[in-house]
């Protein structure tokens, strides 16, 4: 392929056409003038495959020869790039893996199946000299592995911090404004659209690990599957926690971090999901609604921040369409799948032992459930004593009623997780404590 | 220049080895193993000119090449891509310029150059197949310039709001949580470092006019000098203002706003450096210290913001990298220098009209200073209903001394700047106003 002043059209084969495939169709017609502009030649949706051929999308393909034959579409010489939005794991990577064998350039938005296949994936990639971009698949349109792969490239990424949940985060903020119960935002998330009929990977944090996994690889060159990540999510959070933290300047987000532990001359990699309590000063407390955002701090750079939407129709498919403008730009340069693929992925991606969750060491908010009479919380404060845990603060709440549960919470001292895991086994068998404790994180310097 | 496998070293020649160079080298030398292991190649640090051979700069370049010859390094066959950071206009033009011709590459941190000479610069890269390549001249280590022509590749621009000196942020976060007049704080700030000897380009807005002028460029592909950027900076504000902006939400902040206008066929651009009253619940308001952060609007993507240290030796130093990273890989794929030029500047730059700041429509702090006397505030809303000016809020704490002056302050609504300036030239003639009033713009949807 020659230079880009031939204005060769590049061709674009979509498959998926739901929201986010609409979405691409649109910026593709709607932007045209920037694009082919910043890229110096055209970008061409040249075929469109879903099963659904029937469904008005509000947007009119015109001549673009849409069916249901995805087969067909990655086997098409016209289409140079392949875009998959359908999702999911074995249809996704058949037809990916079809699209590589047969020279295409790949760009996808499926987190789901490069957390879990992405190895293999990158490896045929690499094989047949194409390139497999994913923007679209953490934080929406915000450009953050980019930013990893090229604006932080010169450093070592010492940590990431990552609100990459819209439906929770969602939720979050909404029981932190109005106090209202879990179930009850989660069902109006449900019918304002922020949350789908079954939320369990939103809420369960699940959605966020698979994020994390592709955001760890890119920053340490960690090969990484999502099930390594120890996930914790949303659900059992009540009013009372909202309420506490922020009495202690806090507010509670649905965070991924990922950090790095350099020791002597090894790295390993600390990575985990989980409700997180911030300070309230801090930029990701800020972060609102179905909102994402990434802080990630480099050893030269320091602390930056990047954020925006992390889901919906136009801002997933601008990352989208720019990684097909990248893609397409180095087909017009004769870089791409000729001299060496892109590395979207970092060239080396190995193993990094991982740190197991009990070394941590963090400060801790817990919540206990117990009996609201005298000693109880000297019981309490005597097991923590016991397995060496300070105690910051204590909030309870007596409710008047020795019968009635209640909650006691407690901020501790920074401390290991695992003397925190083994003070919370004994306390959660003492005949005071009705309920299983919650234990929240606290990243204070953030 | 072959593939990457053969791993050639990519020669680095370095101009000006003061505070931000040292920091290239410091990276260079420090981060080499992720440098080599993300690009494929080694990136080498061959030679530094600086006119003091002297000073102790805290980093040994042992046997790196270094003496006062830049003219030297900028022919030197060794050195493929040459960074200069020596600032200024005559010089680096020369020598930036004399690296063309010879086929270098070029990284550079300087704003006030490219603000002024950038035309000339890129055509001249252009024509000799070279990259210029800027970075680290606008927000110091956040991938600003990168996500605009990369990441938001696919977007029309609608808006950016920039925090674009650190220096001005400091003395604003100061002045509002110290009550203490500006002398003081920046007289404070330069003894922390935080500003120099010789304040007048941040305090004035000069840098951050530099700096929106790339990037409006970025954004907008608008040919643009920032000599045509109309610029305000912090002097004169006082701790009246602050706290009148907290009383109503705000807080002030120094912004560097381009907008695109577009209107039938046509696209106009509003860019302007000013003082803004911000709400005190965006991100924005949220940056403190000597940090920056660009907020952008693209049509697709929506909000986004990028956030981190806008100064600084290591931070300036990890975008110059970066830079370097880029422009190696480039040659170690063949592309840079040989097919066609990375377009670190858009392809197209083109003057495109500006919109005259008396045809921007917004809301308006005005702080008038008016004798403590009966019938003042008649007279100066009396003005602003004769110019259509409507008042939202009216802040007037008397003094009960009537031969002395005190601040009133009036929130406008929605109006012409044209108005609230011929407004202005009335009331500032008014016998009971007795120094000329202070105008600061709000931007109320950021």
């Amino acid at each position: 392929m020659s230079g880009v002043s031939d204005k060769r059209p590049i061709g674009v084969g979509l498959i998926g056409f739901g929201t986010i495939g609409t979405g691409v169709a649109k910026v593709l017609s709607q932007n045209a003038d920037v694009i082919e502009q910043r890229l110096g030649a055209p970008l061409r949706l040249v075929r469109v495959a879903d099963l659904d051929t029937e469904s008005d999308r509000g947007f009119d393909l015109g001549d673009i020869r849409f069916d249901a034959d995805s087969e067909g579409l990655v086997a098409d010489p016209q289409v140079d790039i392949v875009v998959e939005l359908i999702g999911g794991y074995d249809v996704a990577r058949r037809l990916i893996l079809r699209s590589i064998e047969n020279g295409k350039h790949v760009v996808t938005a499926n987190k789901a199946l490069l957390a879990l296949h992405g190895a293999e994936i990158f490896a045929k990639a690499a094989e047949s000299g194409v390139d497999v971009a994913f923007e679209a698949s953490v934080a929406g349109g915000i450009p953050i592995l980019r930013s990893l792969r090229e604006g932080l490239a010169a450093n070592h990424i010492d940590a990431l911090y990552g609100i990459l949940n819209g439906t929770s985060n969602y939720v979050l903020s909404e029981m932190e404004s109005t106090g209202e119960d879990f179930e009850v935002v989660l069902k109006r998330a449900q019918e304002l659209g922020y949350a789908e009929a079954d939320p369990t990977f939103d809420v369960e944090g699940v959605d966020a690990a698979h994020k994390l996994t592709l955001l760890a690889a890119m920053a340490f060159g960690a090969e990484l599957t999502f099930k390594q990540v120890p996930t914790e999510g949303i659900v059992g959070l009540t009013p009372d926690d909202f309420e506490a933290a922020q009495e202690f300047g806090f507010r509670i987000k649905l965070l991924g971090i990922a950090k790095a532990r350099r020791e002597g001359g090894s790295e390993r990699i600390e990575v985990r999901v989980h409700p997180t309590l911030v300070p309230i000063d801090s930029l990701l407390a800020r972060v609102d609604g179905a909102m994402n955002a990434v802080a990630v701090i480099g050893d030269a750079v320091g602390e930056t921040l990047f954020y925006g939407a992390g889901a919906g129709e136009m801002p997933t498919a601008s990352a989208v369409v720019a990684d097909l403008m990248e893609i397409a730009r180095e087909i017009g340069r004769g870089g791409a799948g000729r001299v060496a693929p892109l590395s979207y992925m970092p060239e080396v991606l190995a193993p990094k032992p991982l740190v197991p969750l009990g070394e941590l060491v963090g400060s801790f908010y817990l919540r206990f459930t117990a009996l609201d009479c005298p000693g109880v919380l000297g019981h309490l404060a005597g097991e923590l004593g016991e397995h060496g845990i300070g105690i910051r603060s204590v909030l309870q709440k007596g409710r008047g009623d020795s019968a009635a549960s209640v909650p006691v919470i407690v901020f501790t001292h920074p401390a290991p997780e695992s003397a925190v895991r083994a003070a919370l086994e004994r306390i959660d068998e003492l005949a005071d404590v009705t309920a299983p404790t919650r234990v929240l994180r606290i990243e204070e310097e953030l």
